[in-house]
């Protein structure tokens, strides 16, 4: 941490920041008298209450920290790509991950025939929802435990692993024993009971990055997961709100890379929330993986058109058939990962 | 609902948007032809996933909403100023309430210090957090129960009604029993398993801000626990994220008179949230009263620069003291609402 | 500034870091080894390239900045509040001046008429566009030089300076010649030719806000201005581009007491077009008037449903006598500048 | 254009919105009854004010826009894709375009050794600044037409054509003789005077899109230019402003896509200034192409820890060598155009 201060700042008020920090234990001042300003560097490691409460010292102008607030989740902490095992298929590895379905899971039929059609052409993991954050009381809100044990049938039908959001942690122990990874949601992203509740299963769980979350907060949510003790932690980008409605949000394409760089864990890209239009869907999800994005989580639903949730987005069958093809030619083309050591 | 069809759309696909709209249930097709375009009504109260559904059907260029999604929270549903009573203080009406405390409660002669002094200059309910929303999971996380209890001292001392934040479903029972005002956070807005469980308690909730949220979807989230049966809801606006990092947030003084035009809901102003600094409160609280927010929510520490939690943001209780006579100054000074009917 | 290697560079990295630092005339480095970090102060005045320099160099993490990059606009340069005389018209002083009229000059009578009745009012300056920056070539785009001769008839009928909008640099010289201070809009706000153009007369100039400006880069825009020569700067906050589309923009009333700590020049506030909506004028400019502006932007005209722009934010001349009313209210309560010095 | 009548409107109020409308010469009303509202729509062409006009008649609750404000720039007006030919190279086609070199034009070694190392590794167009916009006065600002004069040398030495900012209308005469597309920077975007300074010429002309600008903004502003008659105008998504701060600004991938639905215009990509980082600058670039992209600009300097604007966001000649390699690749895996018709 570094303490700059302010011009006017009189050698009394220098004593006592000195002061201040040398009576926290491990800690010490030391002194650069500039040009311009005086600036007091603080040896040892600072707590977060320390930053606030140099800020409100008289003769300070302003406090710079200097090291993350995550460690869990850092590279420095584990300079190795983590490699999430959802049953056998590895998430953050070399192959892409692609995780495909419907929004929400609708009856057996719809669930065993996507499950199948997506599997065809190369998803490894089924995606579903069963309990839906609806931004109205009035919209449907999923099925519930219905809805899991629909996704388990089509888990049975096909050996695909599956994954579906969990949204409180009273639903936990109950989504845990249905699925294979539990998805937190963008508007639960800063729900810590949540982060707690996932952090205490040993699970693969998926963050997805909250509407407005810089990478900072959304590597502290996933390291809440981390520090309850659960290493299976995977980052999903879907796309940030930005003052442009034509998209239903703004991909932020280069989270992929500044993830892989500032943290070990795997980074997953989401174009359909993103876009929220199905003819974005290919090239975005395209730029996901040339920017080099370790998987896809993609709507795909039978009929969108009669889709309960999110039919704008969804592509058909044949549509994510097409899609995957092309995955495999981008992926093929890139000479390893994009992103510099 | 409004369907714009494409330019270069076909009869045939006109003829089965109007198709589409008449097999449902109580809805009627009405076309214009216009210059540039045919523009298709839908008559009759349409579903959200109809809207969804026309989006994809081919020939159509866009789909329109009409009518607002929520109801009870409206103002056409409800014409006159909702009252909200706390013990027996009245939020919404014509006298400004301000709420006030520390951030988090931290020990007995904290609490009951600070209810004393806020409440001699003039707040008529006490704040403090015992459960707290932490970006790290390594910041002090709040006193838990032990704080709700030592809010309850201040409360008997002082006669004061309790606003605390409850974060999950499972605390709902414990947190409204020890307190007057369930405030959901921020980052909690779109938290709808919390915002179904207060919505099934009958106690004065503040629903604050998301952090990105739209007045739309605020109001959404007041429709969920009015949906629920309580009608006890207050609104607090706290500063959105923008690109701008000197402040925390920046606070839309501007919802203030919007959401008192769109609904009937009491509206709270926080400056110390939105700006982050104590030297911006007083000028961002004297704004929201006069842009006609019907309350606010001050951070007030007897010590900031000892505060466990946001310090630089807290008033002493001579400026809250301070603040509180330039409050009733402004207030005095507007005559009636600002806000034309 | 602060040079952070990083935590595996090597003894050799930093004596590299150190070099190029002592290789610059006047700099010096200074190091502190902290218990995860090794950091370089630089001490004597860095130079923008230097930064980026740095930034670059094998084993740096990080380089941040201290000195604020405007000088000639910071208040440590002029620690007393600049006043701006328009005519005889002080602004930055104890009293709110208000500056009124329509957004576009339409013809002799409409701009007449207004003048009288803004300064029956009480207005101190009139506006009104003759050059009109418009989003659609399509638009009506003002009346230029016609335009400009018609404020100058209604100032000789009424006495009130004239603000305008000069829209590029080849007009600053004939708008000048017509009027009393040179209105930068927001959008121009980083067309440094026309801040540079400017800088060059002795004539008031307003800045207004860039819809995405941060308040560094604003104050820089009026840097611009002070650094040609021109101590005449005006700030004006016009709101910010955010995700709400309800309103235009959205006002940003803690930019006024911030842009008062960090520079003595004044900050007007502009309800009109920050809000889009005339309903919210009255509520937006009197919470810019209690967060301590030094004046008003207000778009007022004889006939808002007849005007060729932005009709639906202007105020009738009734409206307008209401409003000044209200502000001359709400500044009578205010004790003295609500910002801590 | 859909006029939304208010809940309580009275018939006397929806008389007065029909004849409103009749008396506009081409305009008639046509109104439907719903169960909630009455909407009144508008057949034939209407125009911007009247719009605004009807925002503001008594009993209106909304008035919706239904075409497009932009009329040349929409793939409507257009249906195939445009190219724009510079020089020999054509943009706008099946192969993608690449435009490289520094920032800023700083000596005849630095632009003919870039010029020949960017143009060995497969760039077709040469860029280079000479007149530079800089957040601060006191940056260095670019060598003007000196710069100018050393981009020719470097096009000389190379066949390589010129791409080059142009900053105020003042200078697009000295500008177009010595390039070959003439750049209108972010900044600028809104600068109506140079939109139409360039829409006189009849040169290539890139519109970079604005820090917050929204799509149709962004095309109006290519409007600007094509209703002076110049068809040749490609368009450059180089990232908008947004809360993160850890990339310089956002690159928003789908724009590519959407604007070539929009738009039968060029679309390139700018990963240099919109991530600030070199390191980001490869996957970023791989993305913008995967997504469709018809070209980049991408920035190279011979050394870039020495460079006077930019160069922490600068590639090496190897490492533009490598990007090449990679977006040959990449653009050779791709079946077609990713974007649905």
């Amino acid at each position: 941490m570094i303490v700059v201060m302010a011009k006017d700042s009189t050698p009394e008020q220098l004593e006592d920041v000195k002061a201040r920090i040398s009576r926290r234990p491990g800690l010490e001042p030391q002194v650069s008298e500039g040009a311009e300003r005086i600036v007091v560097g603080v040896i040892g490691t600072v707590t977060p209450d320390m930053r606030d409460e140099m800020a409100l010292v008289p003769g300070v102008s302003e406090v710079i920290p200097i090291t993350k607030p995550y460690k869990m989740a850092s590279r420095e902490f584990h300079p190795e790509n983590s490699i999430v095992m959802v049953g056998d298929v590895a998430v953050g590895g070399p192959e892409p991950v692609v995780m495909a379905g419907p929004c929400s899971v609708e009856d057996e039929e719809q669930m065993v025939s996507t499950a199948k059609s997506v599997k065809a052409s190369g998803a490894r993991i089924l995606r579903g929802g069963a309990f839906k954050p609806r931004t109205s009381p009035y919209s449907f809100r999923g099925m519930g435990i219905d809805g899991l044990k629909l996704l388990n049938i089509a888990k049975q039908e096909t050996g695909l692993p599956i994954i579906t959001e969990v949204m409180t942690p009273g639903d936990v122990d109950t989504v845990a024993q249905y699925s294979d990874v539990l998805q937190v949601g963008a508007r639960n992203m800063q729900n810590y009971n949540l982060l707690d509740a996932v952090g205490e299963t040993r699970m693969p769980v998926m963050v997805k990055r909250g509407l407005a979350a810089s990478y900072e907060e959304w590597l502290l949510a996933a390291e809440y997961v981390l520090a309850g003790g659960n290493d299976n932690v995977m980052m999903c980008e879907r796309g940030i709100r930005s003052f442009e409605s034509v998209t239903r949000f703004t991909m932020d394409v280069a989270a992929i890379p500044v993830i892989k760089r500032l943290s070990h864990l795997p980074i997953i890209g989401d174009p359909s929330h993103s876009t929220g239009h199905w003819y974005l869907v290919t090239p975005v999800a395209l730029s996901a993986i040339a920017a080099g994005a370790h998987g896809l989580l993609i709507e795909v639903h039978p009929n969108p058109d009669k889709a309960l949730c999110d039919g704008p987005q969804s592509l058909t069958f044949e549509n994510f058939a097409n899609l995957m093809g092309q995955v495999r030619a981008v992926k093929g083309a890139l000479a390893g990962d994009p992103v510099p050591a």
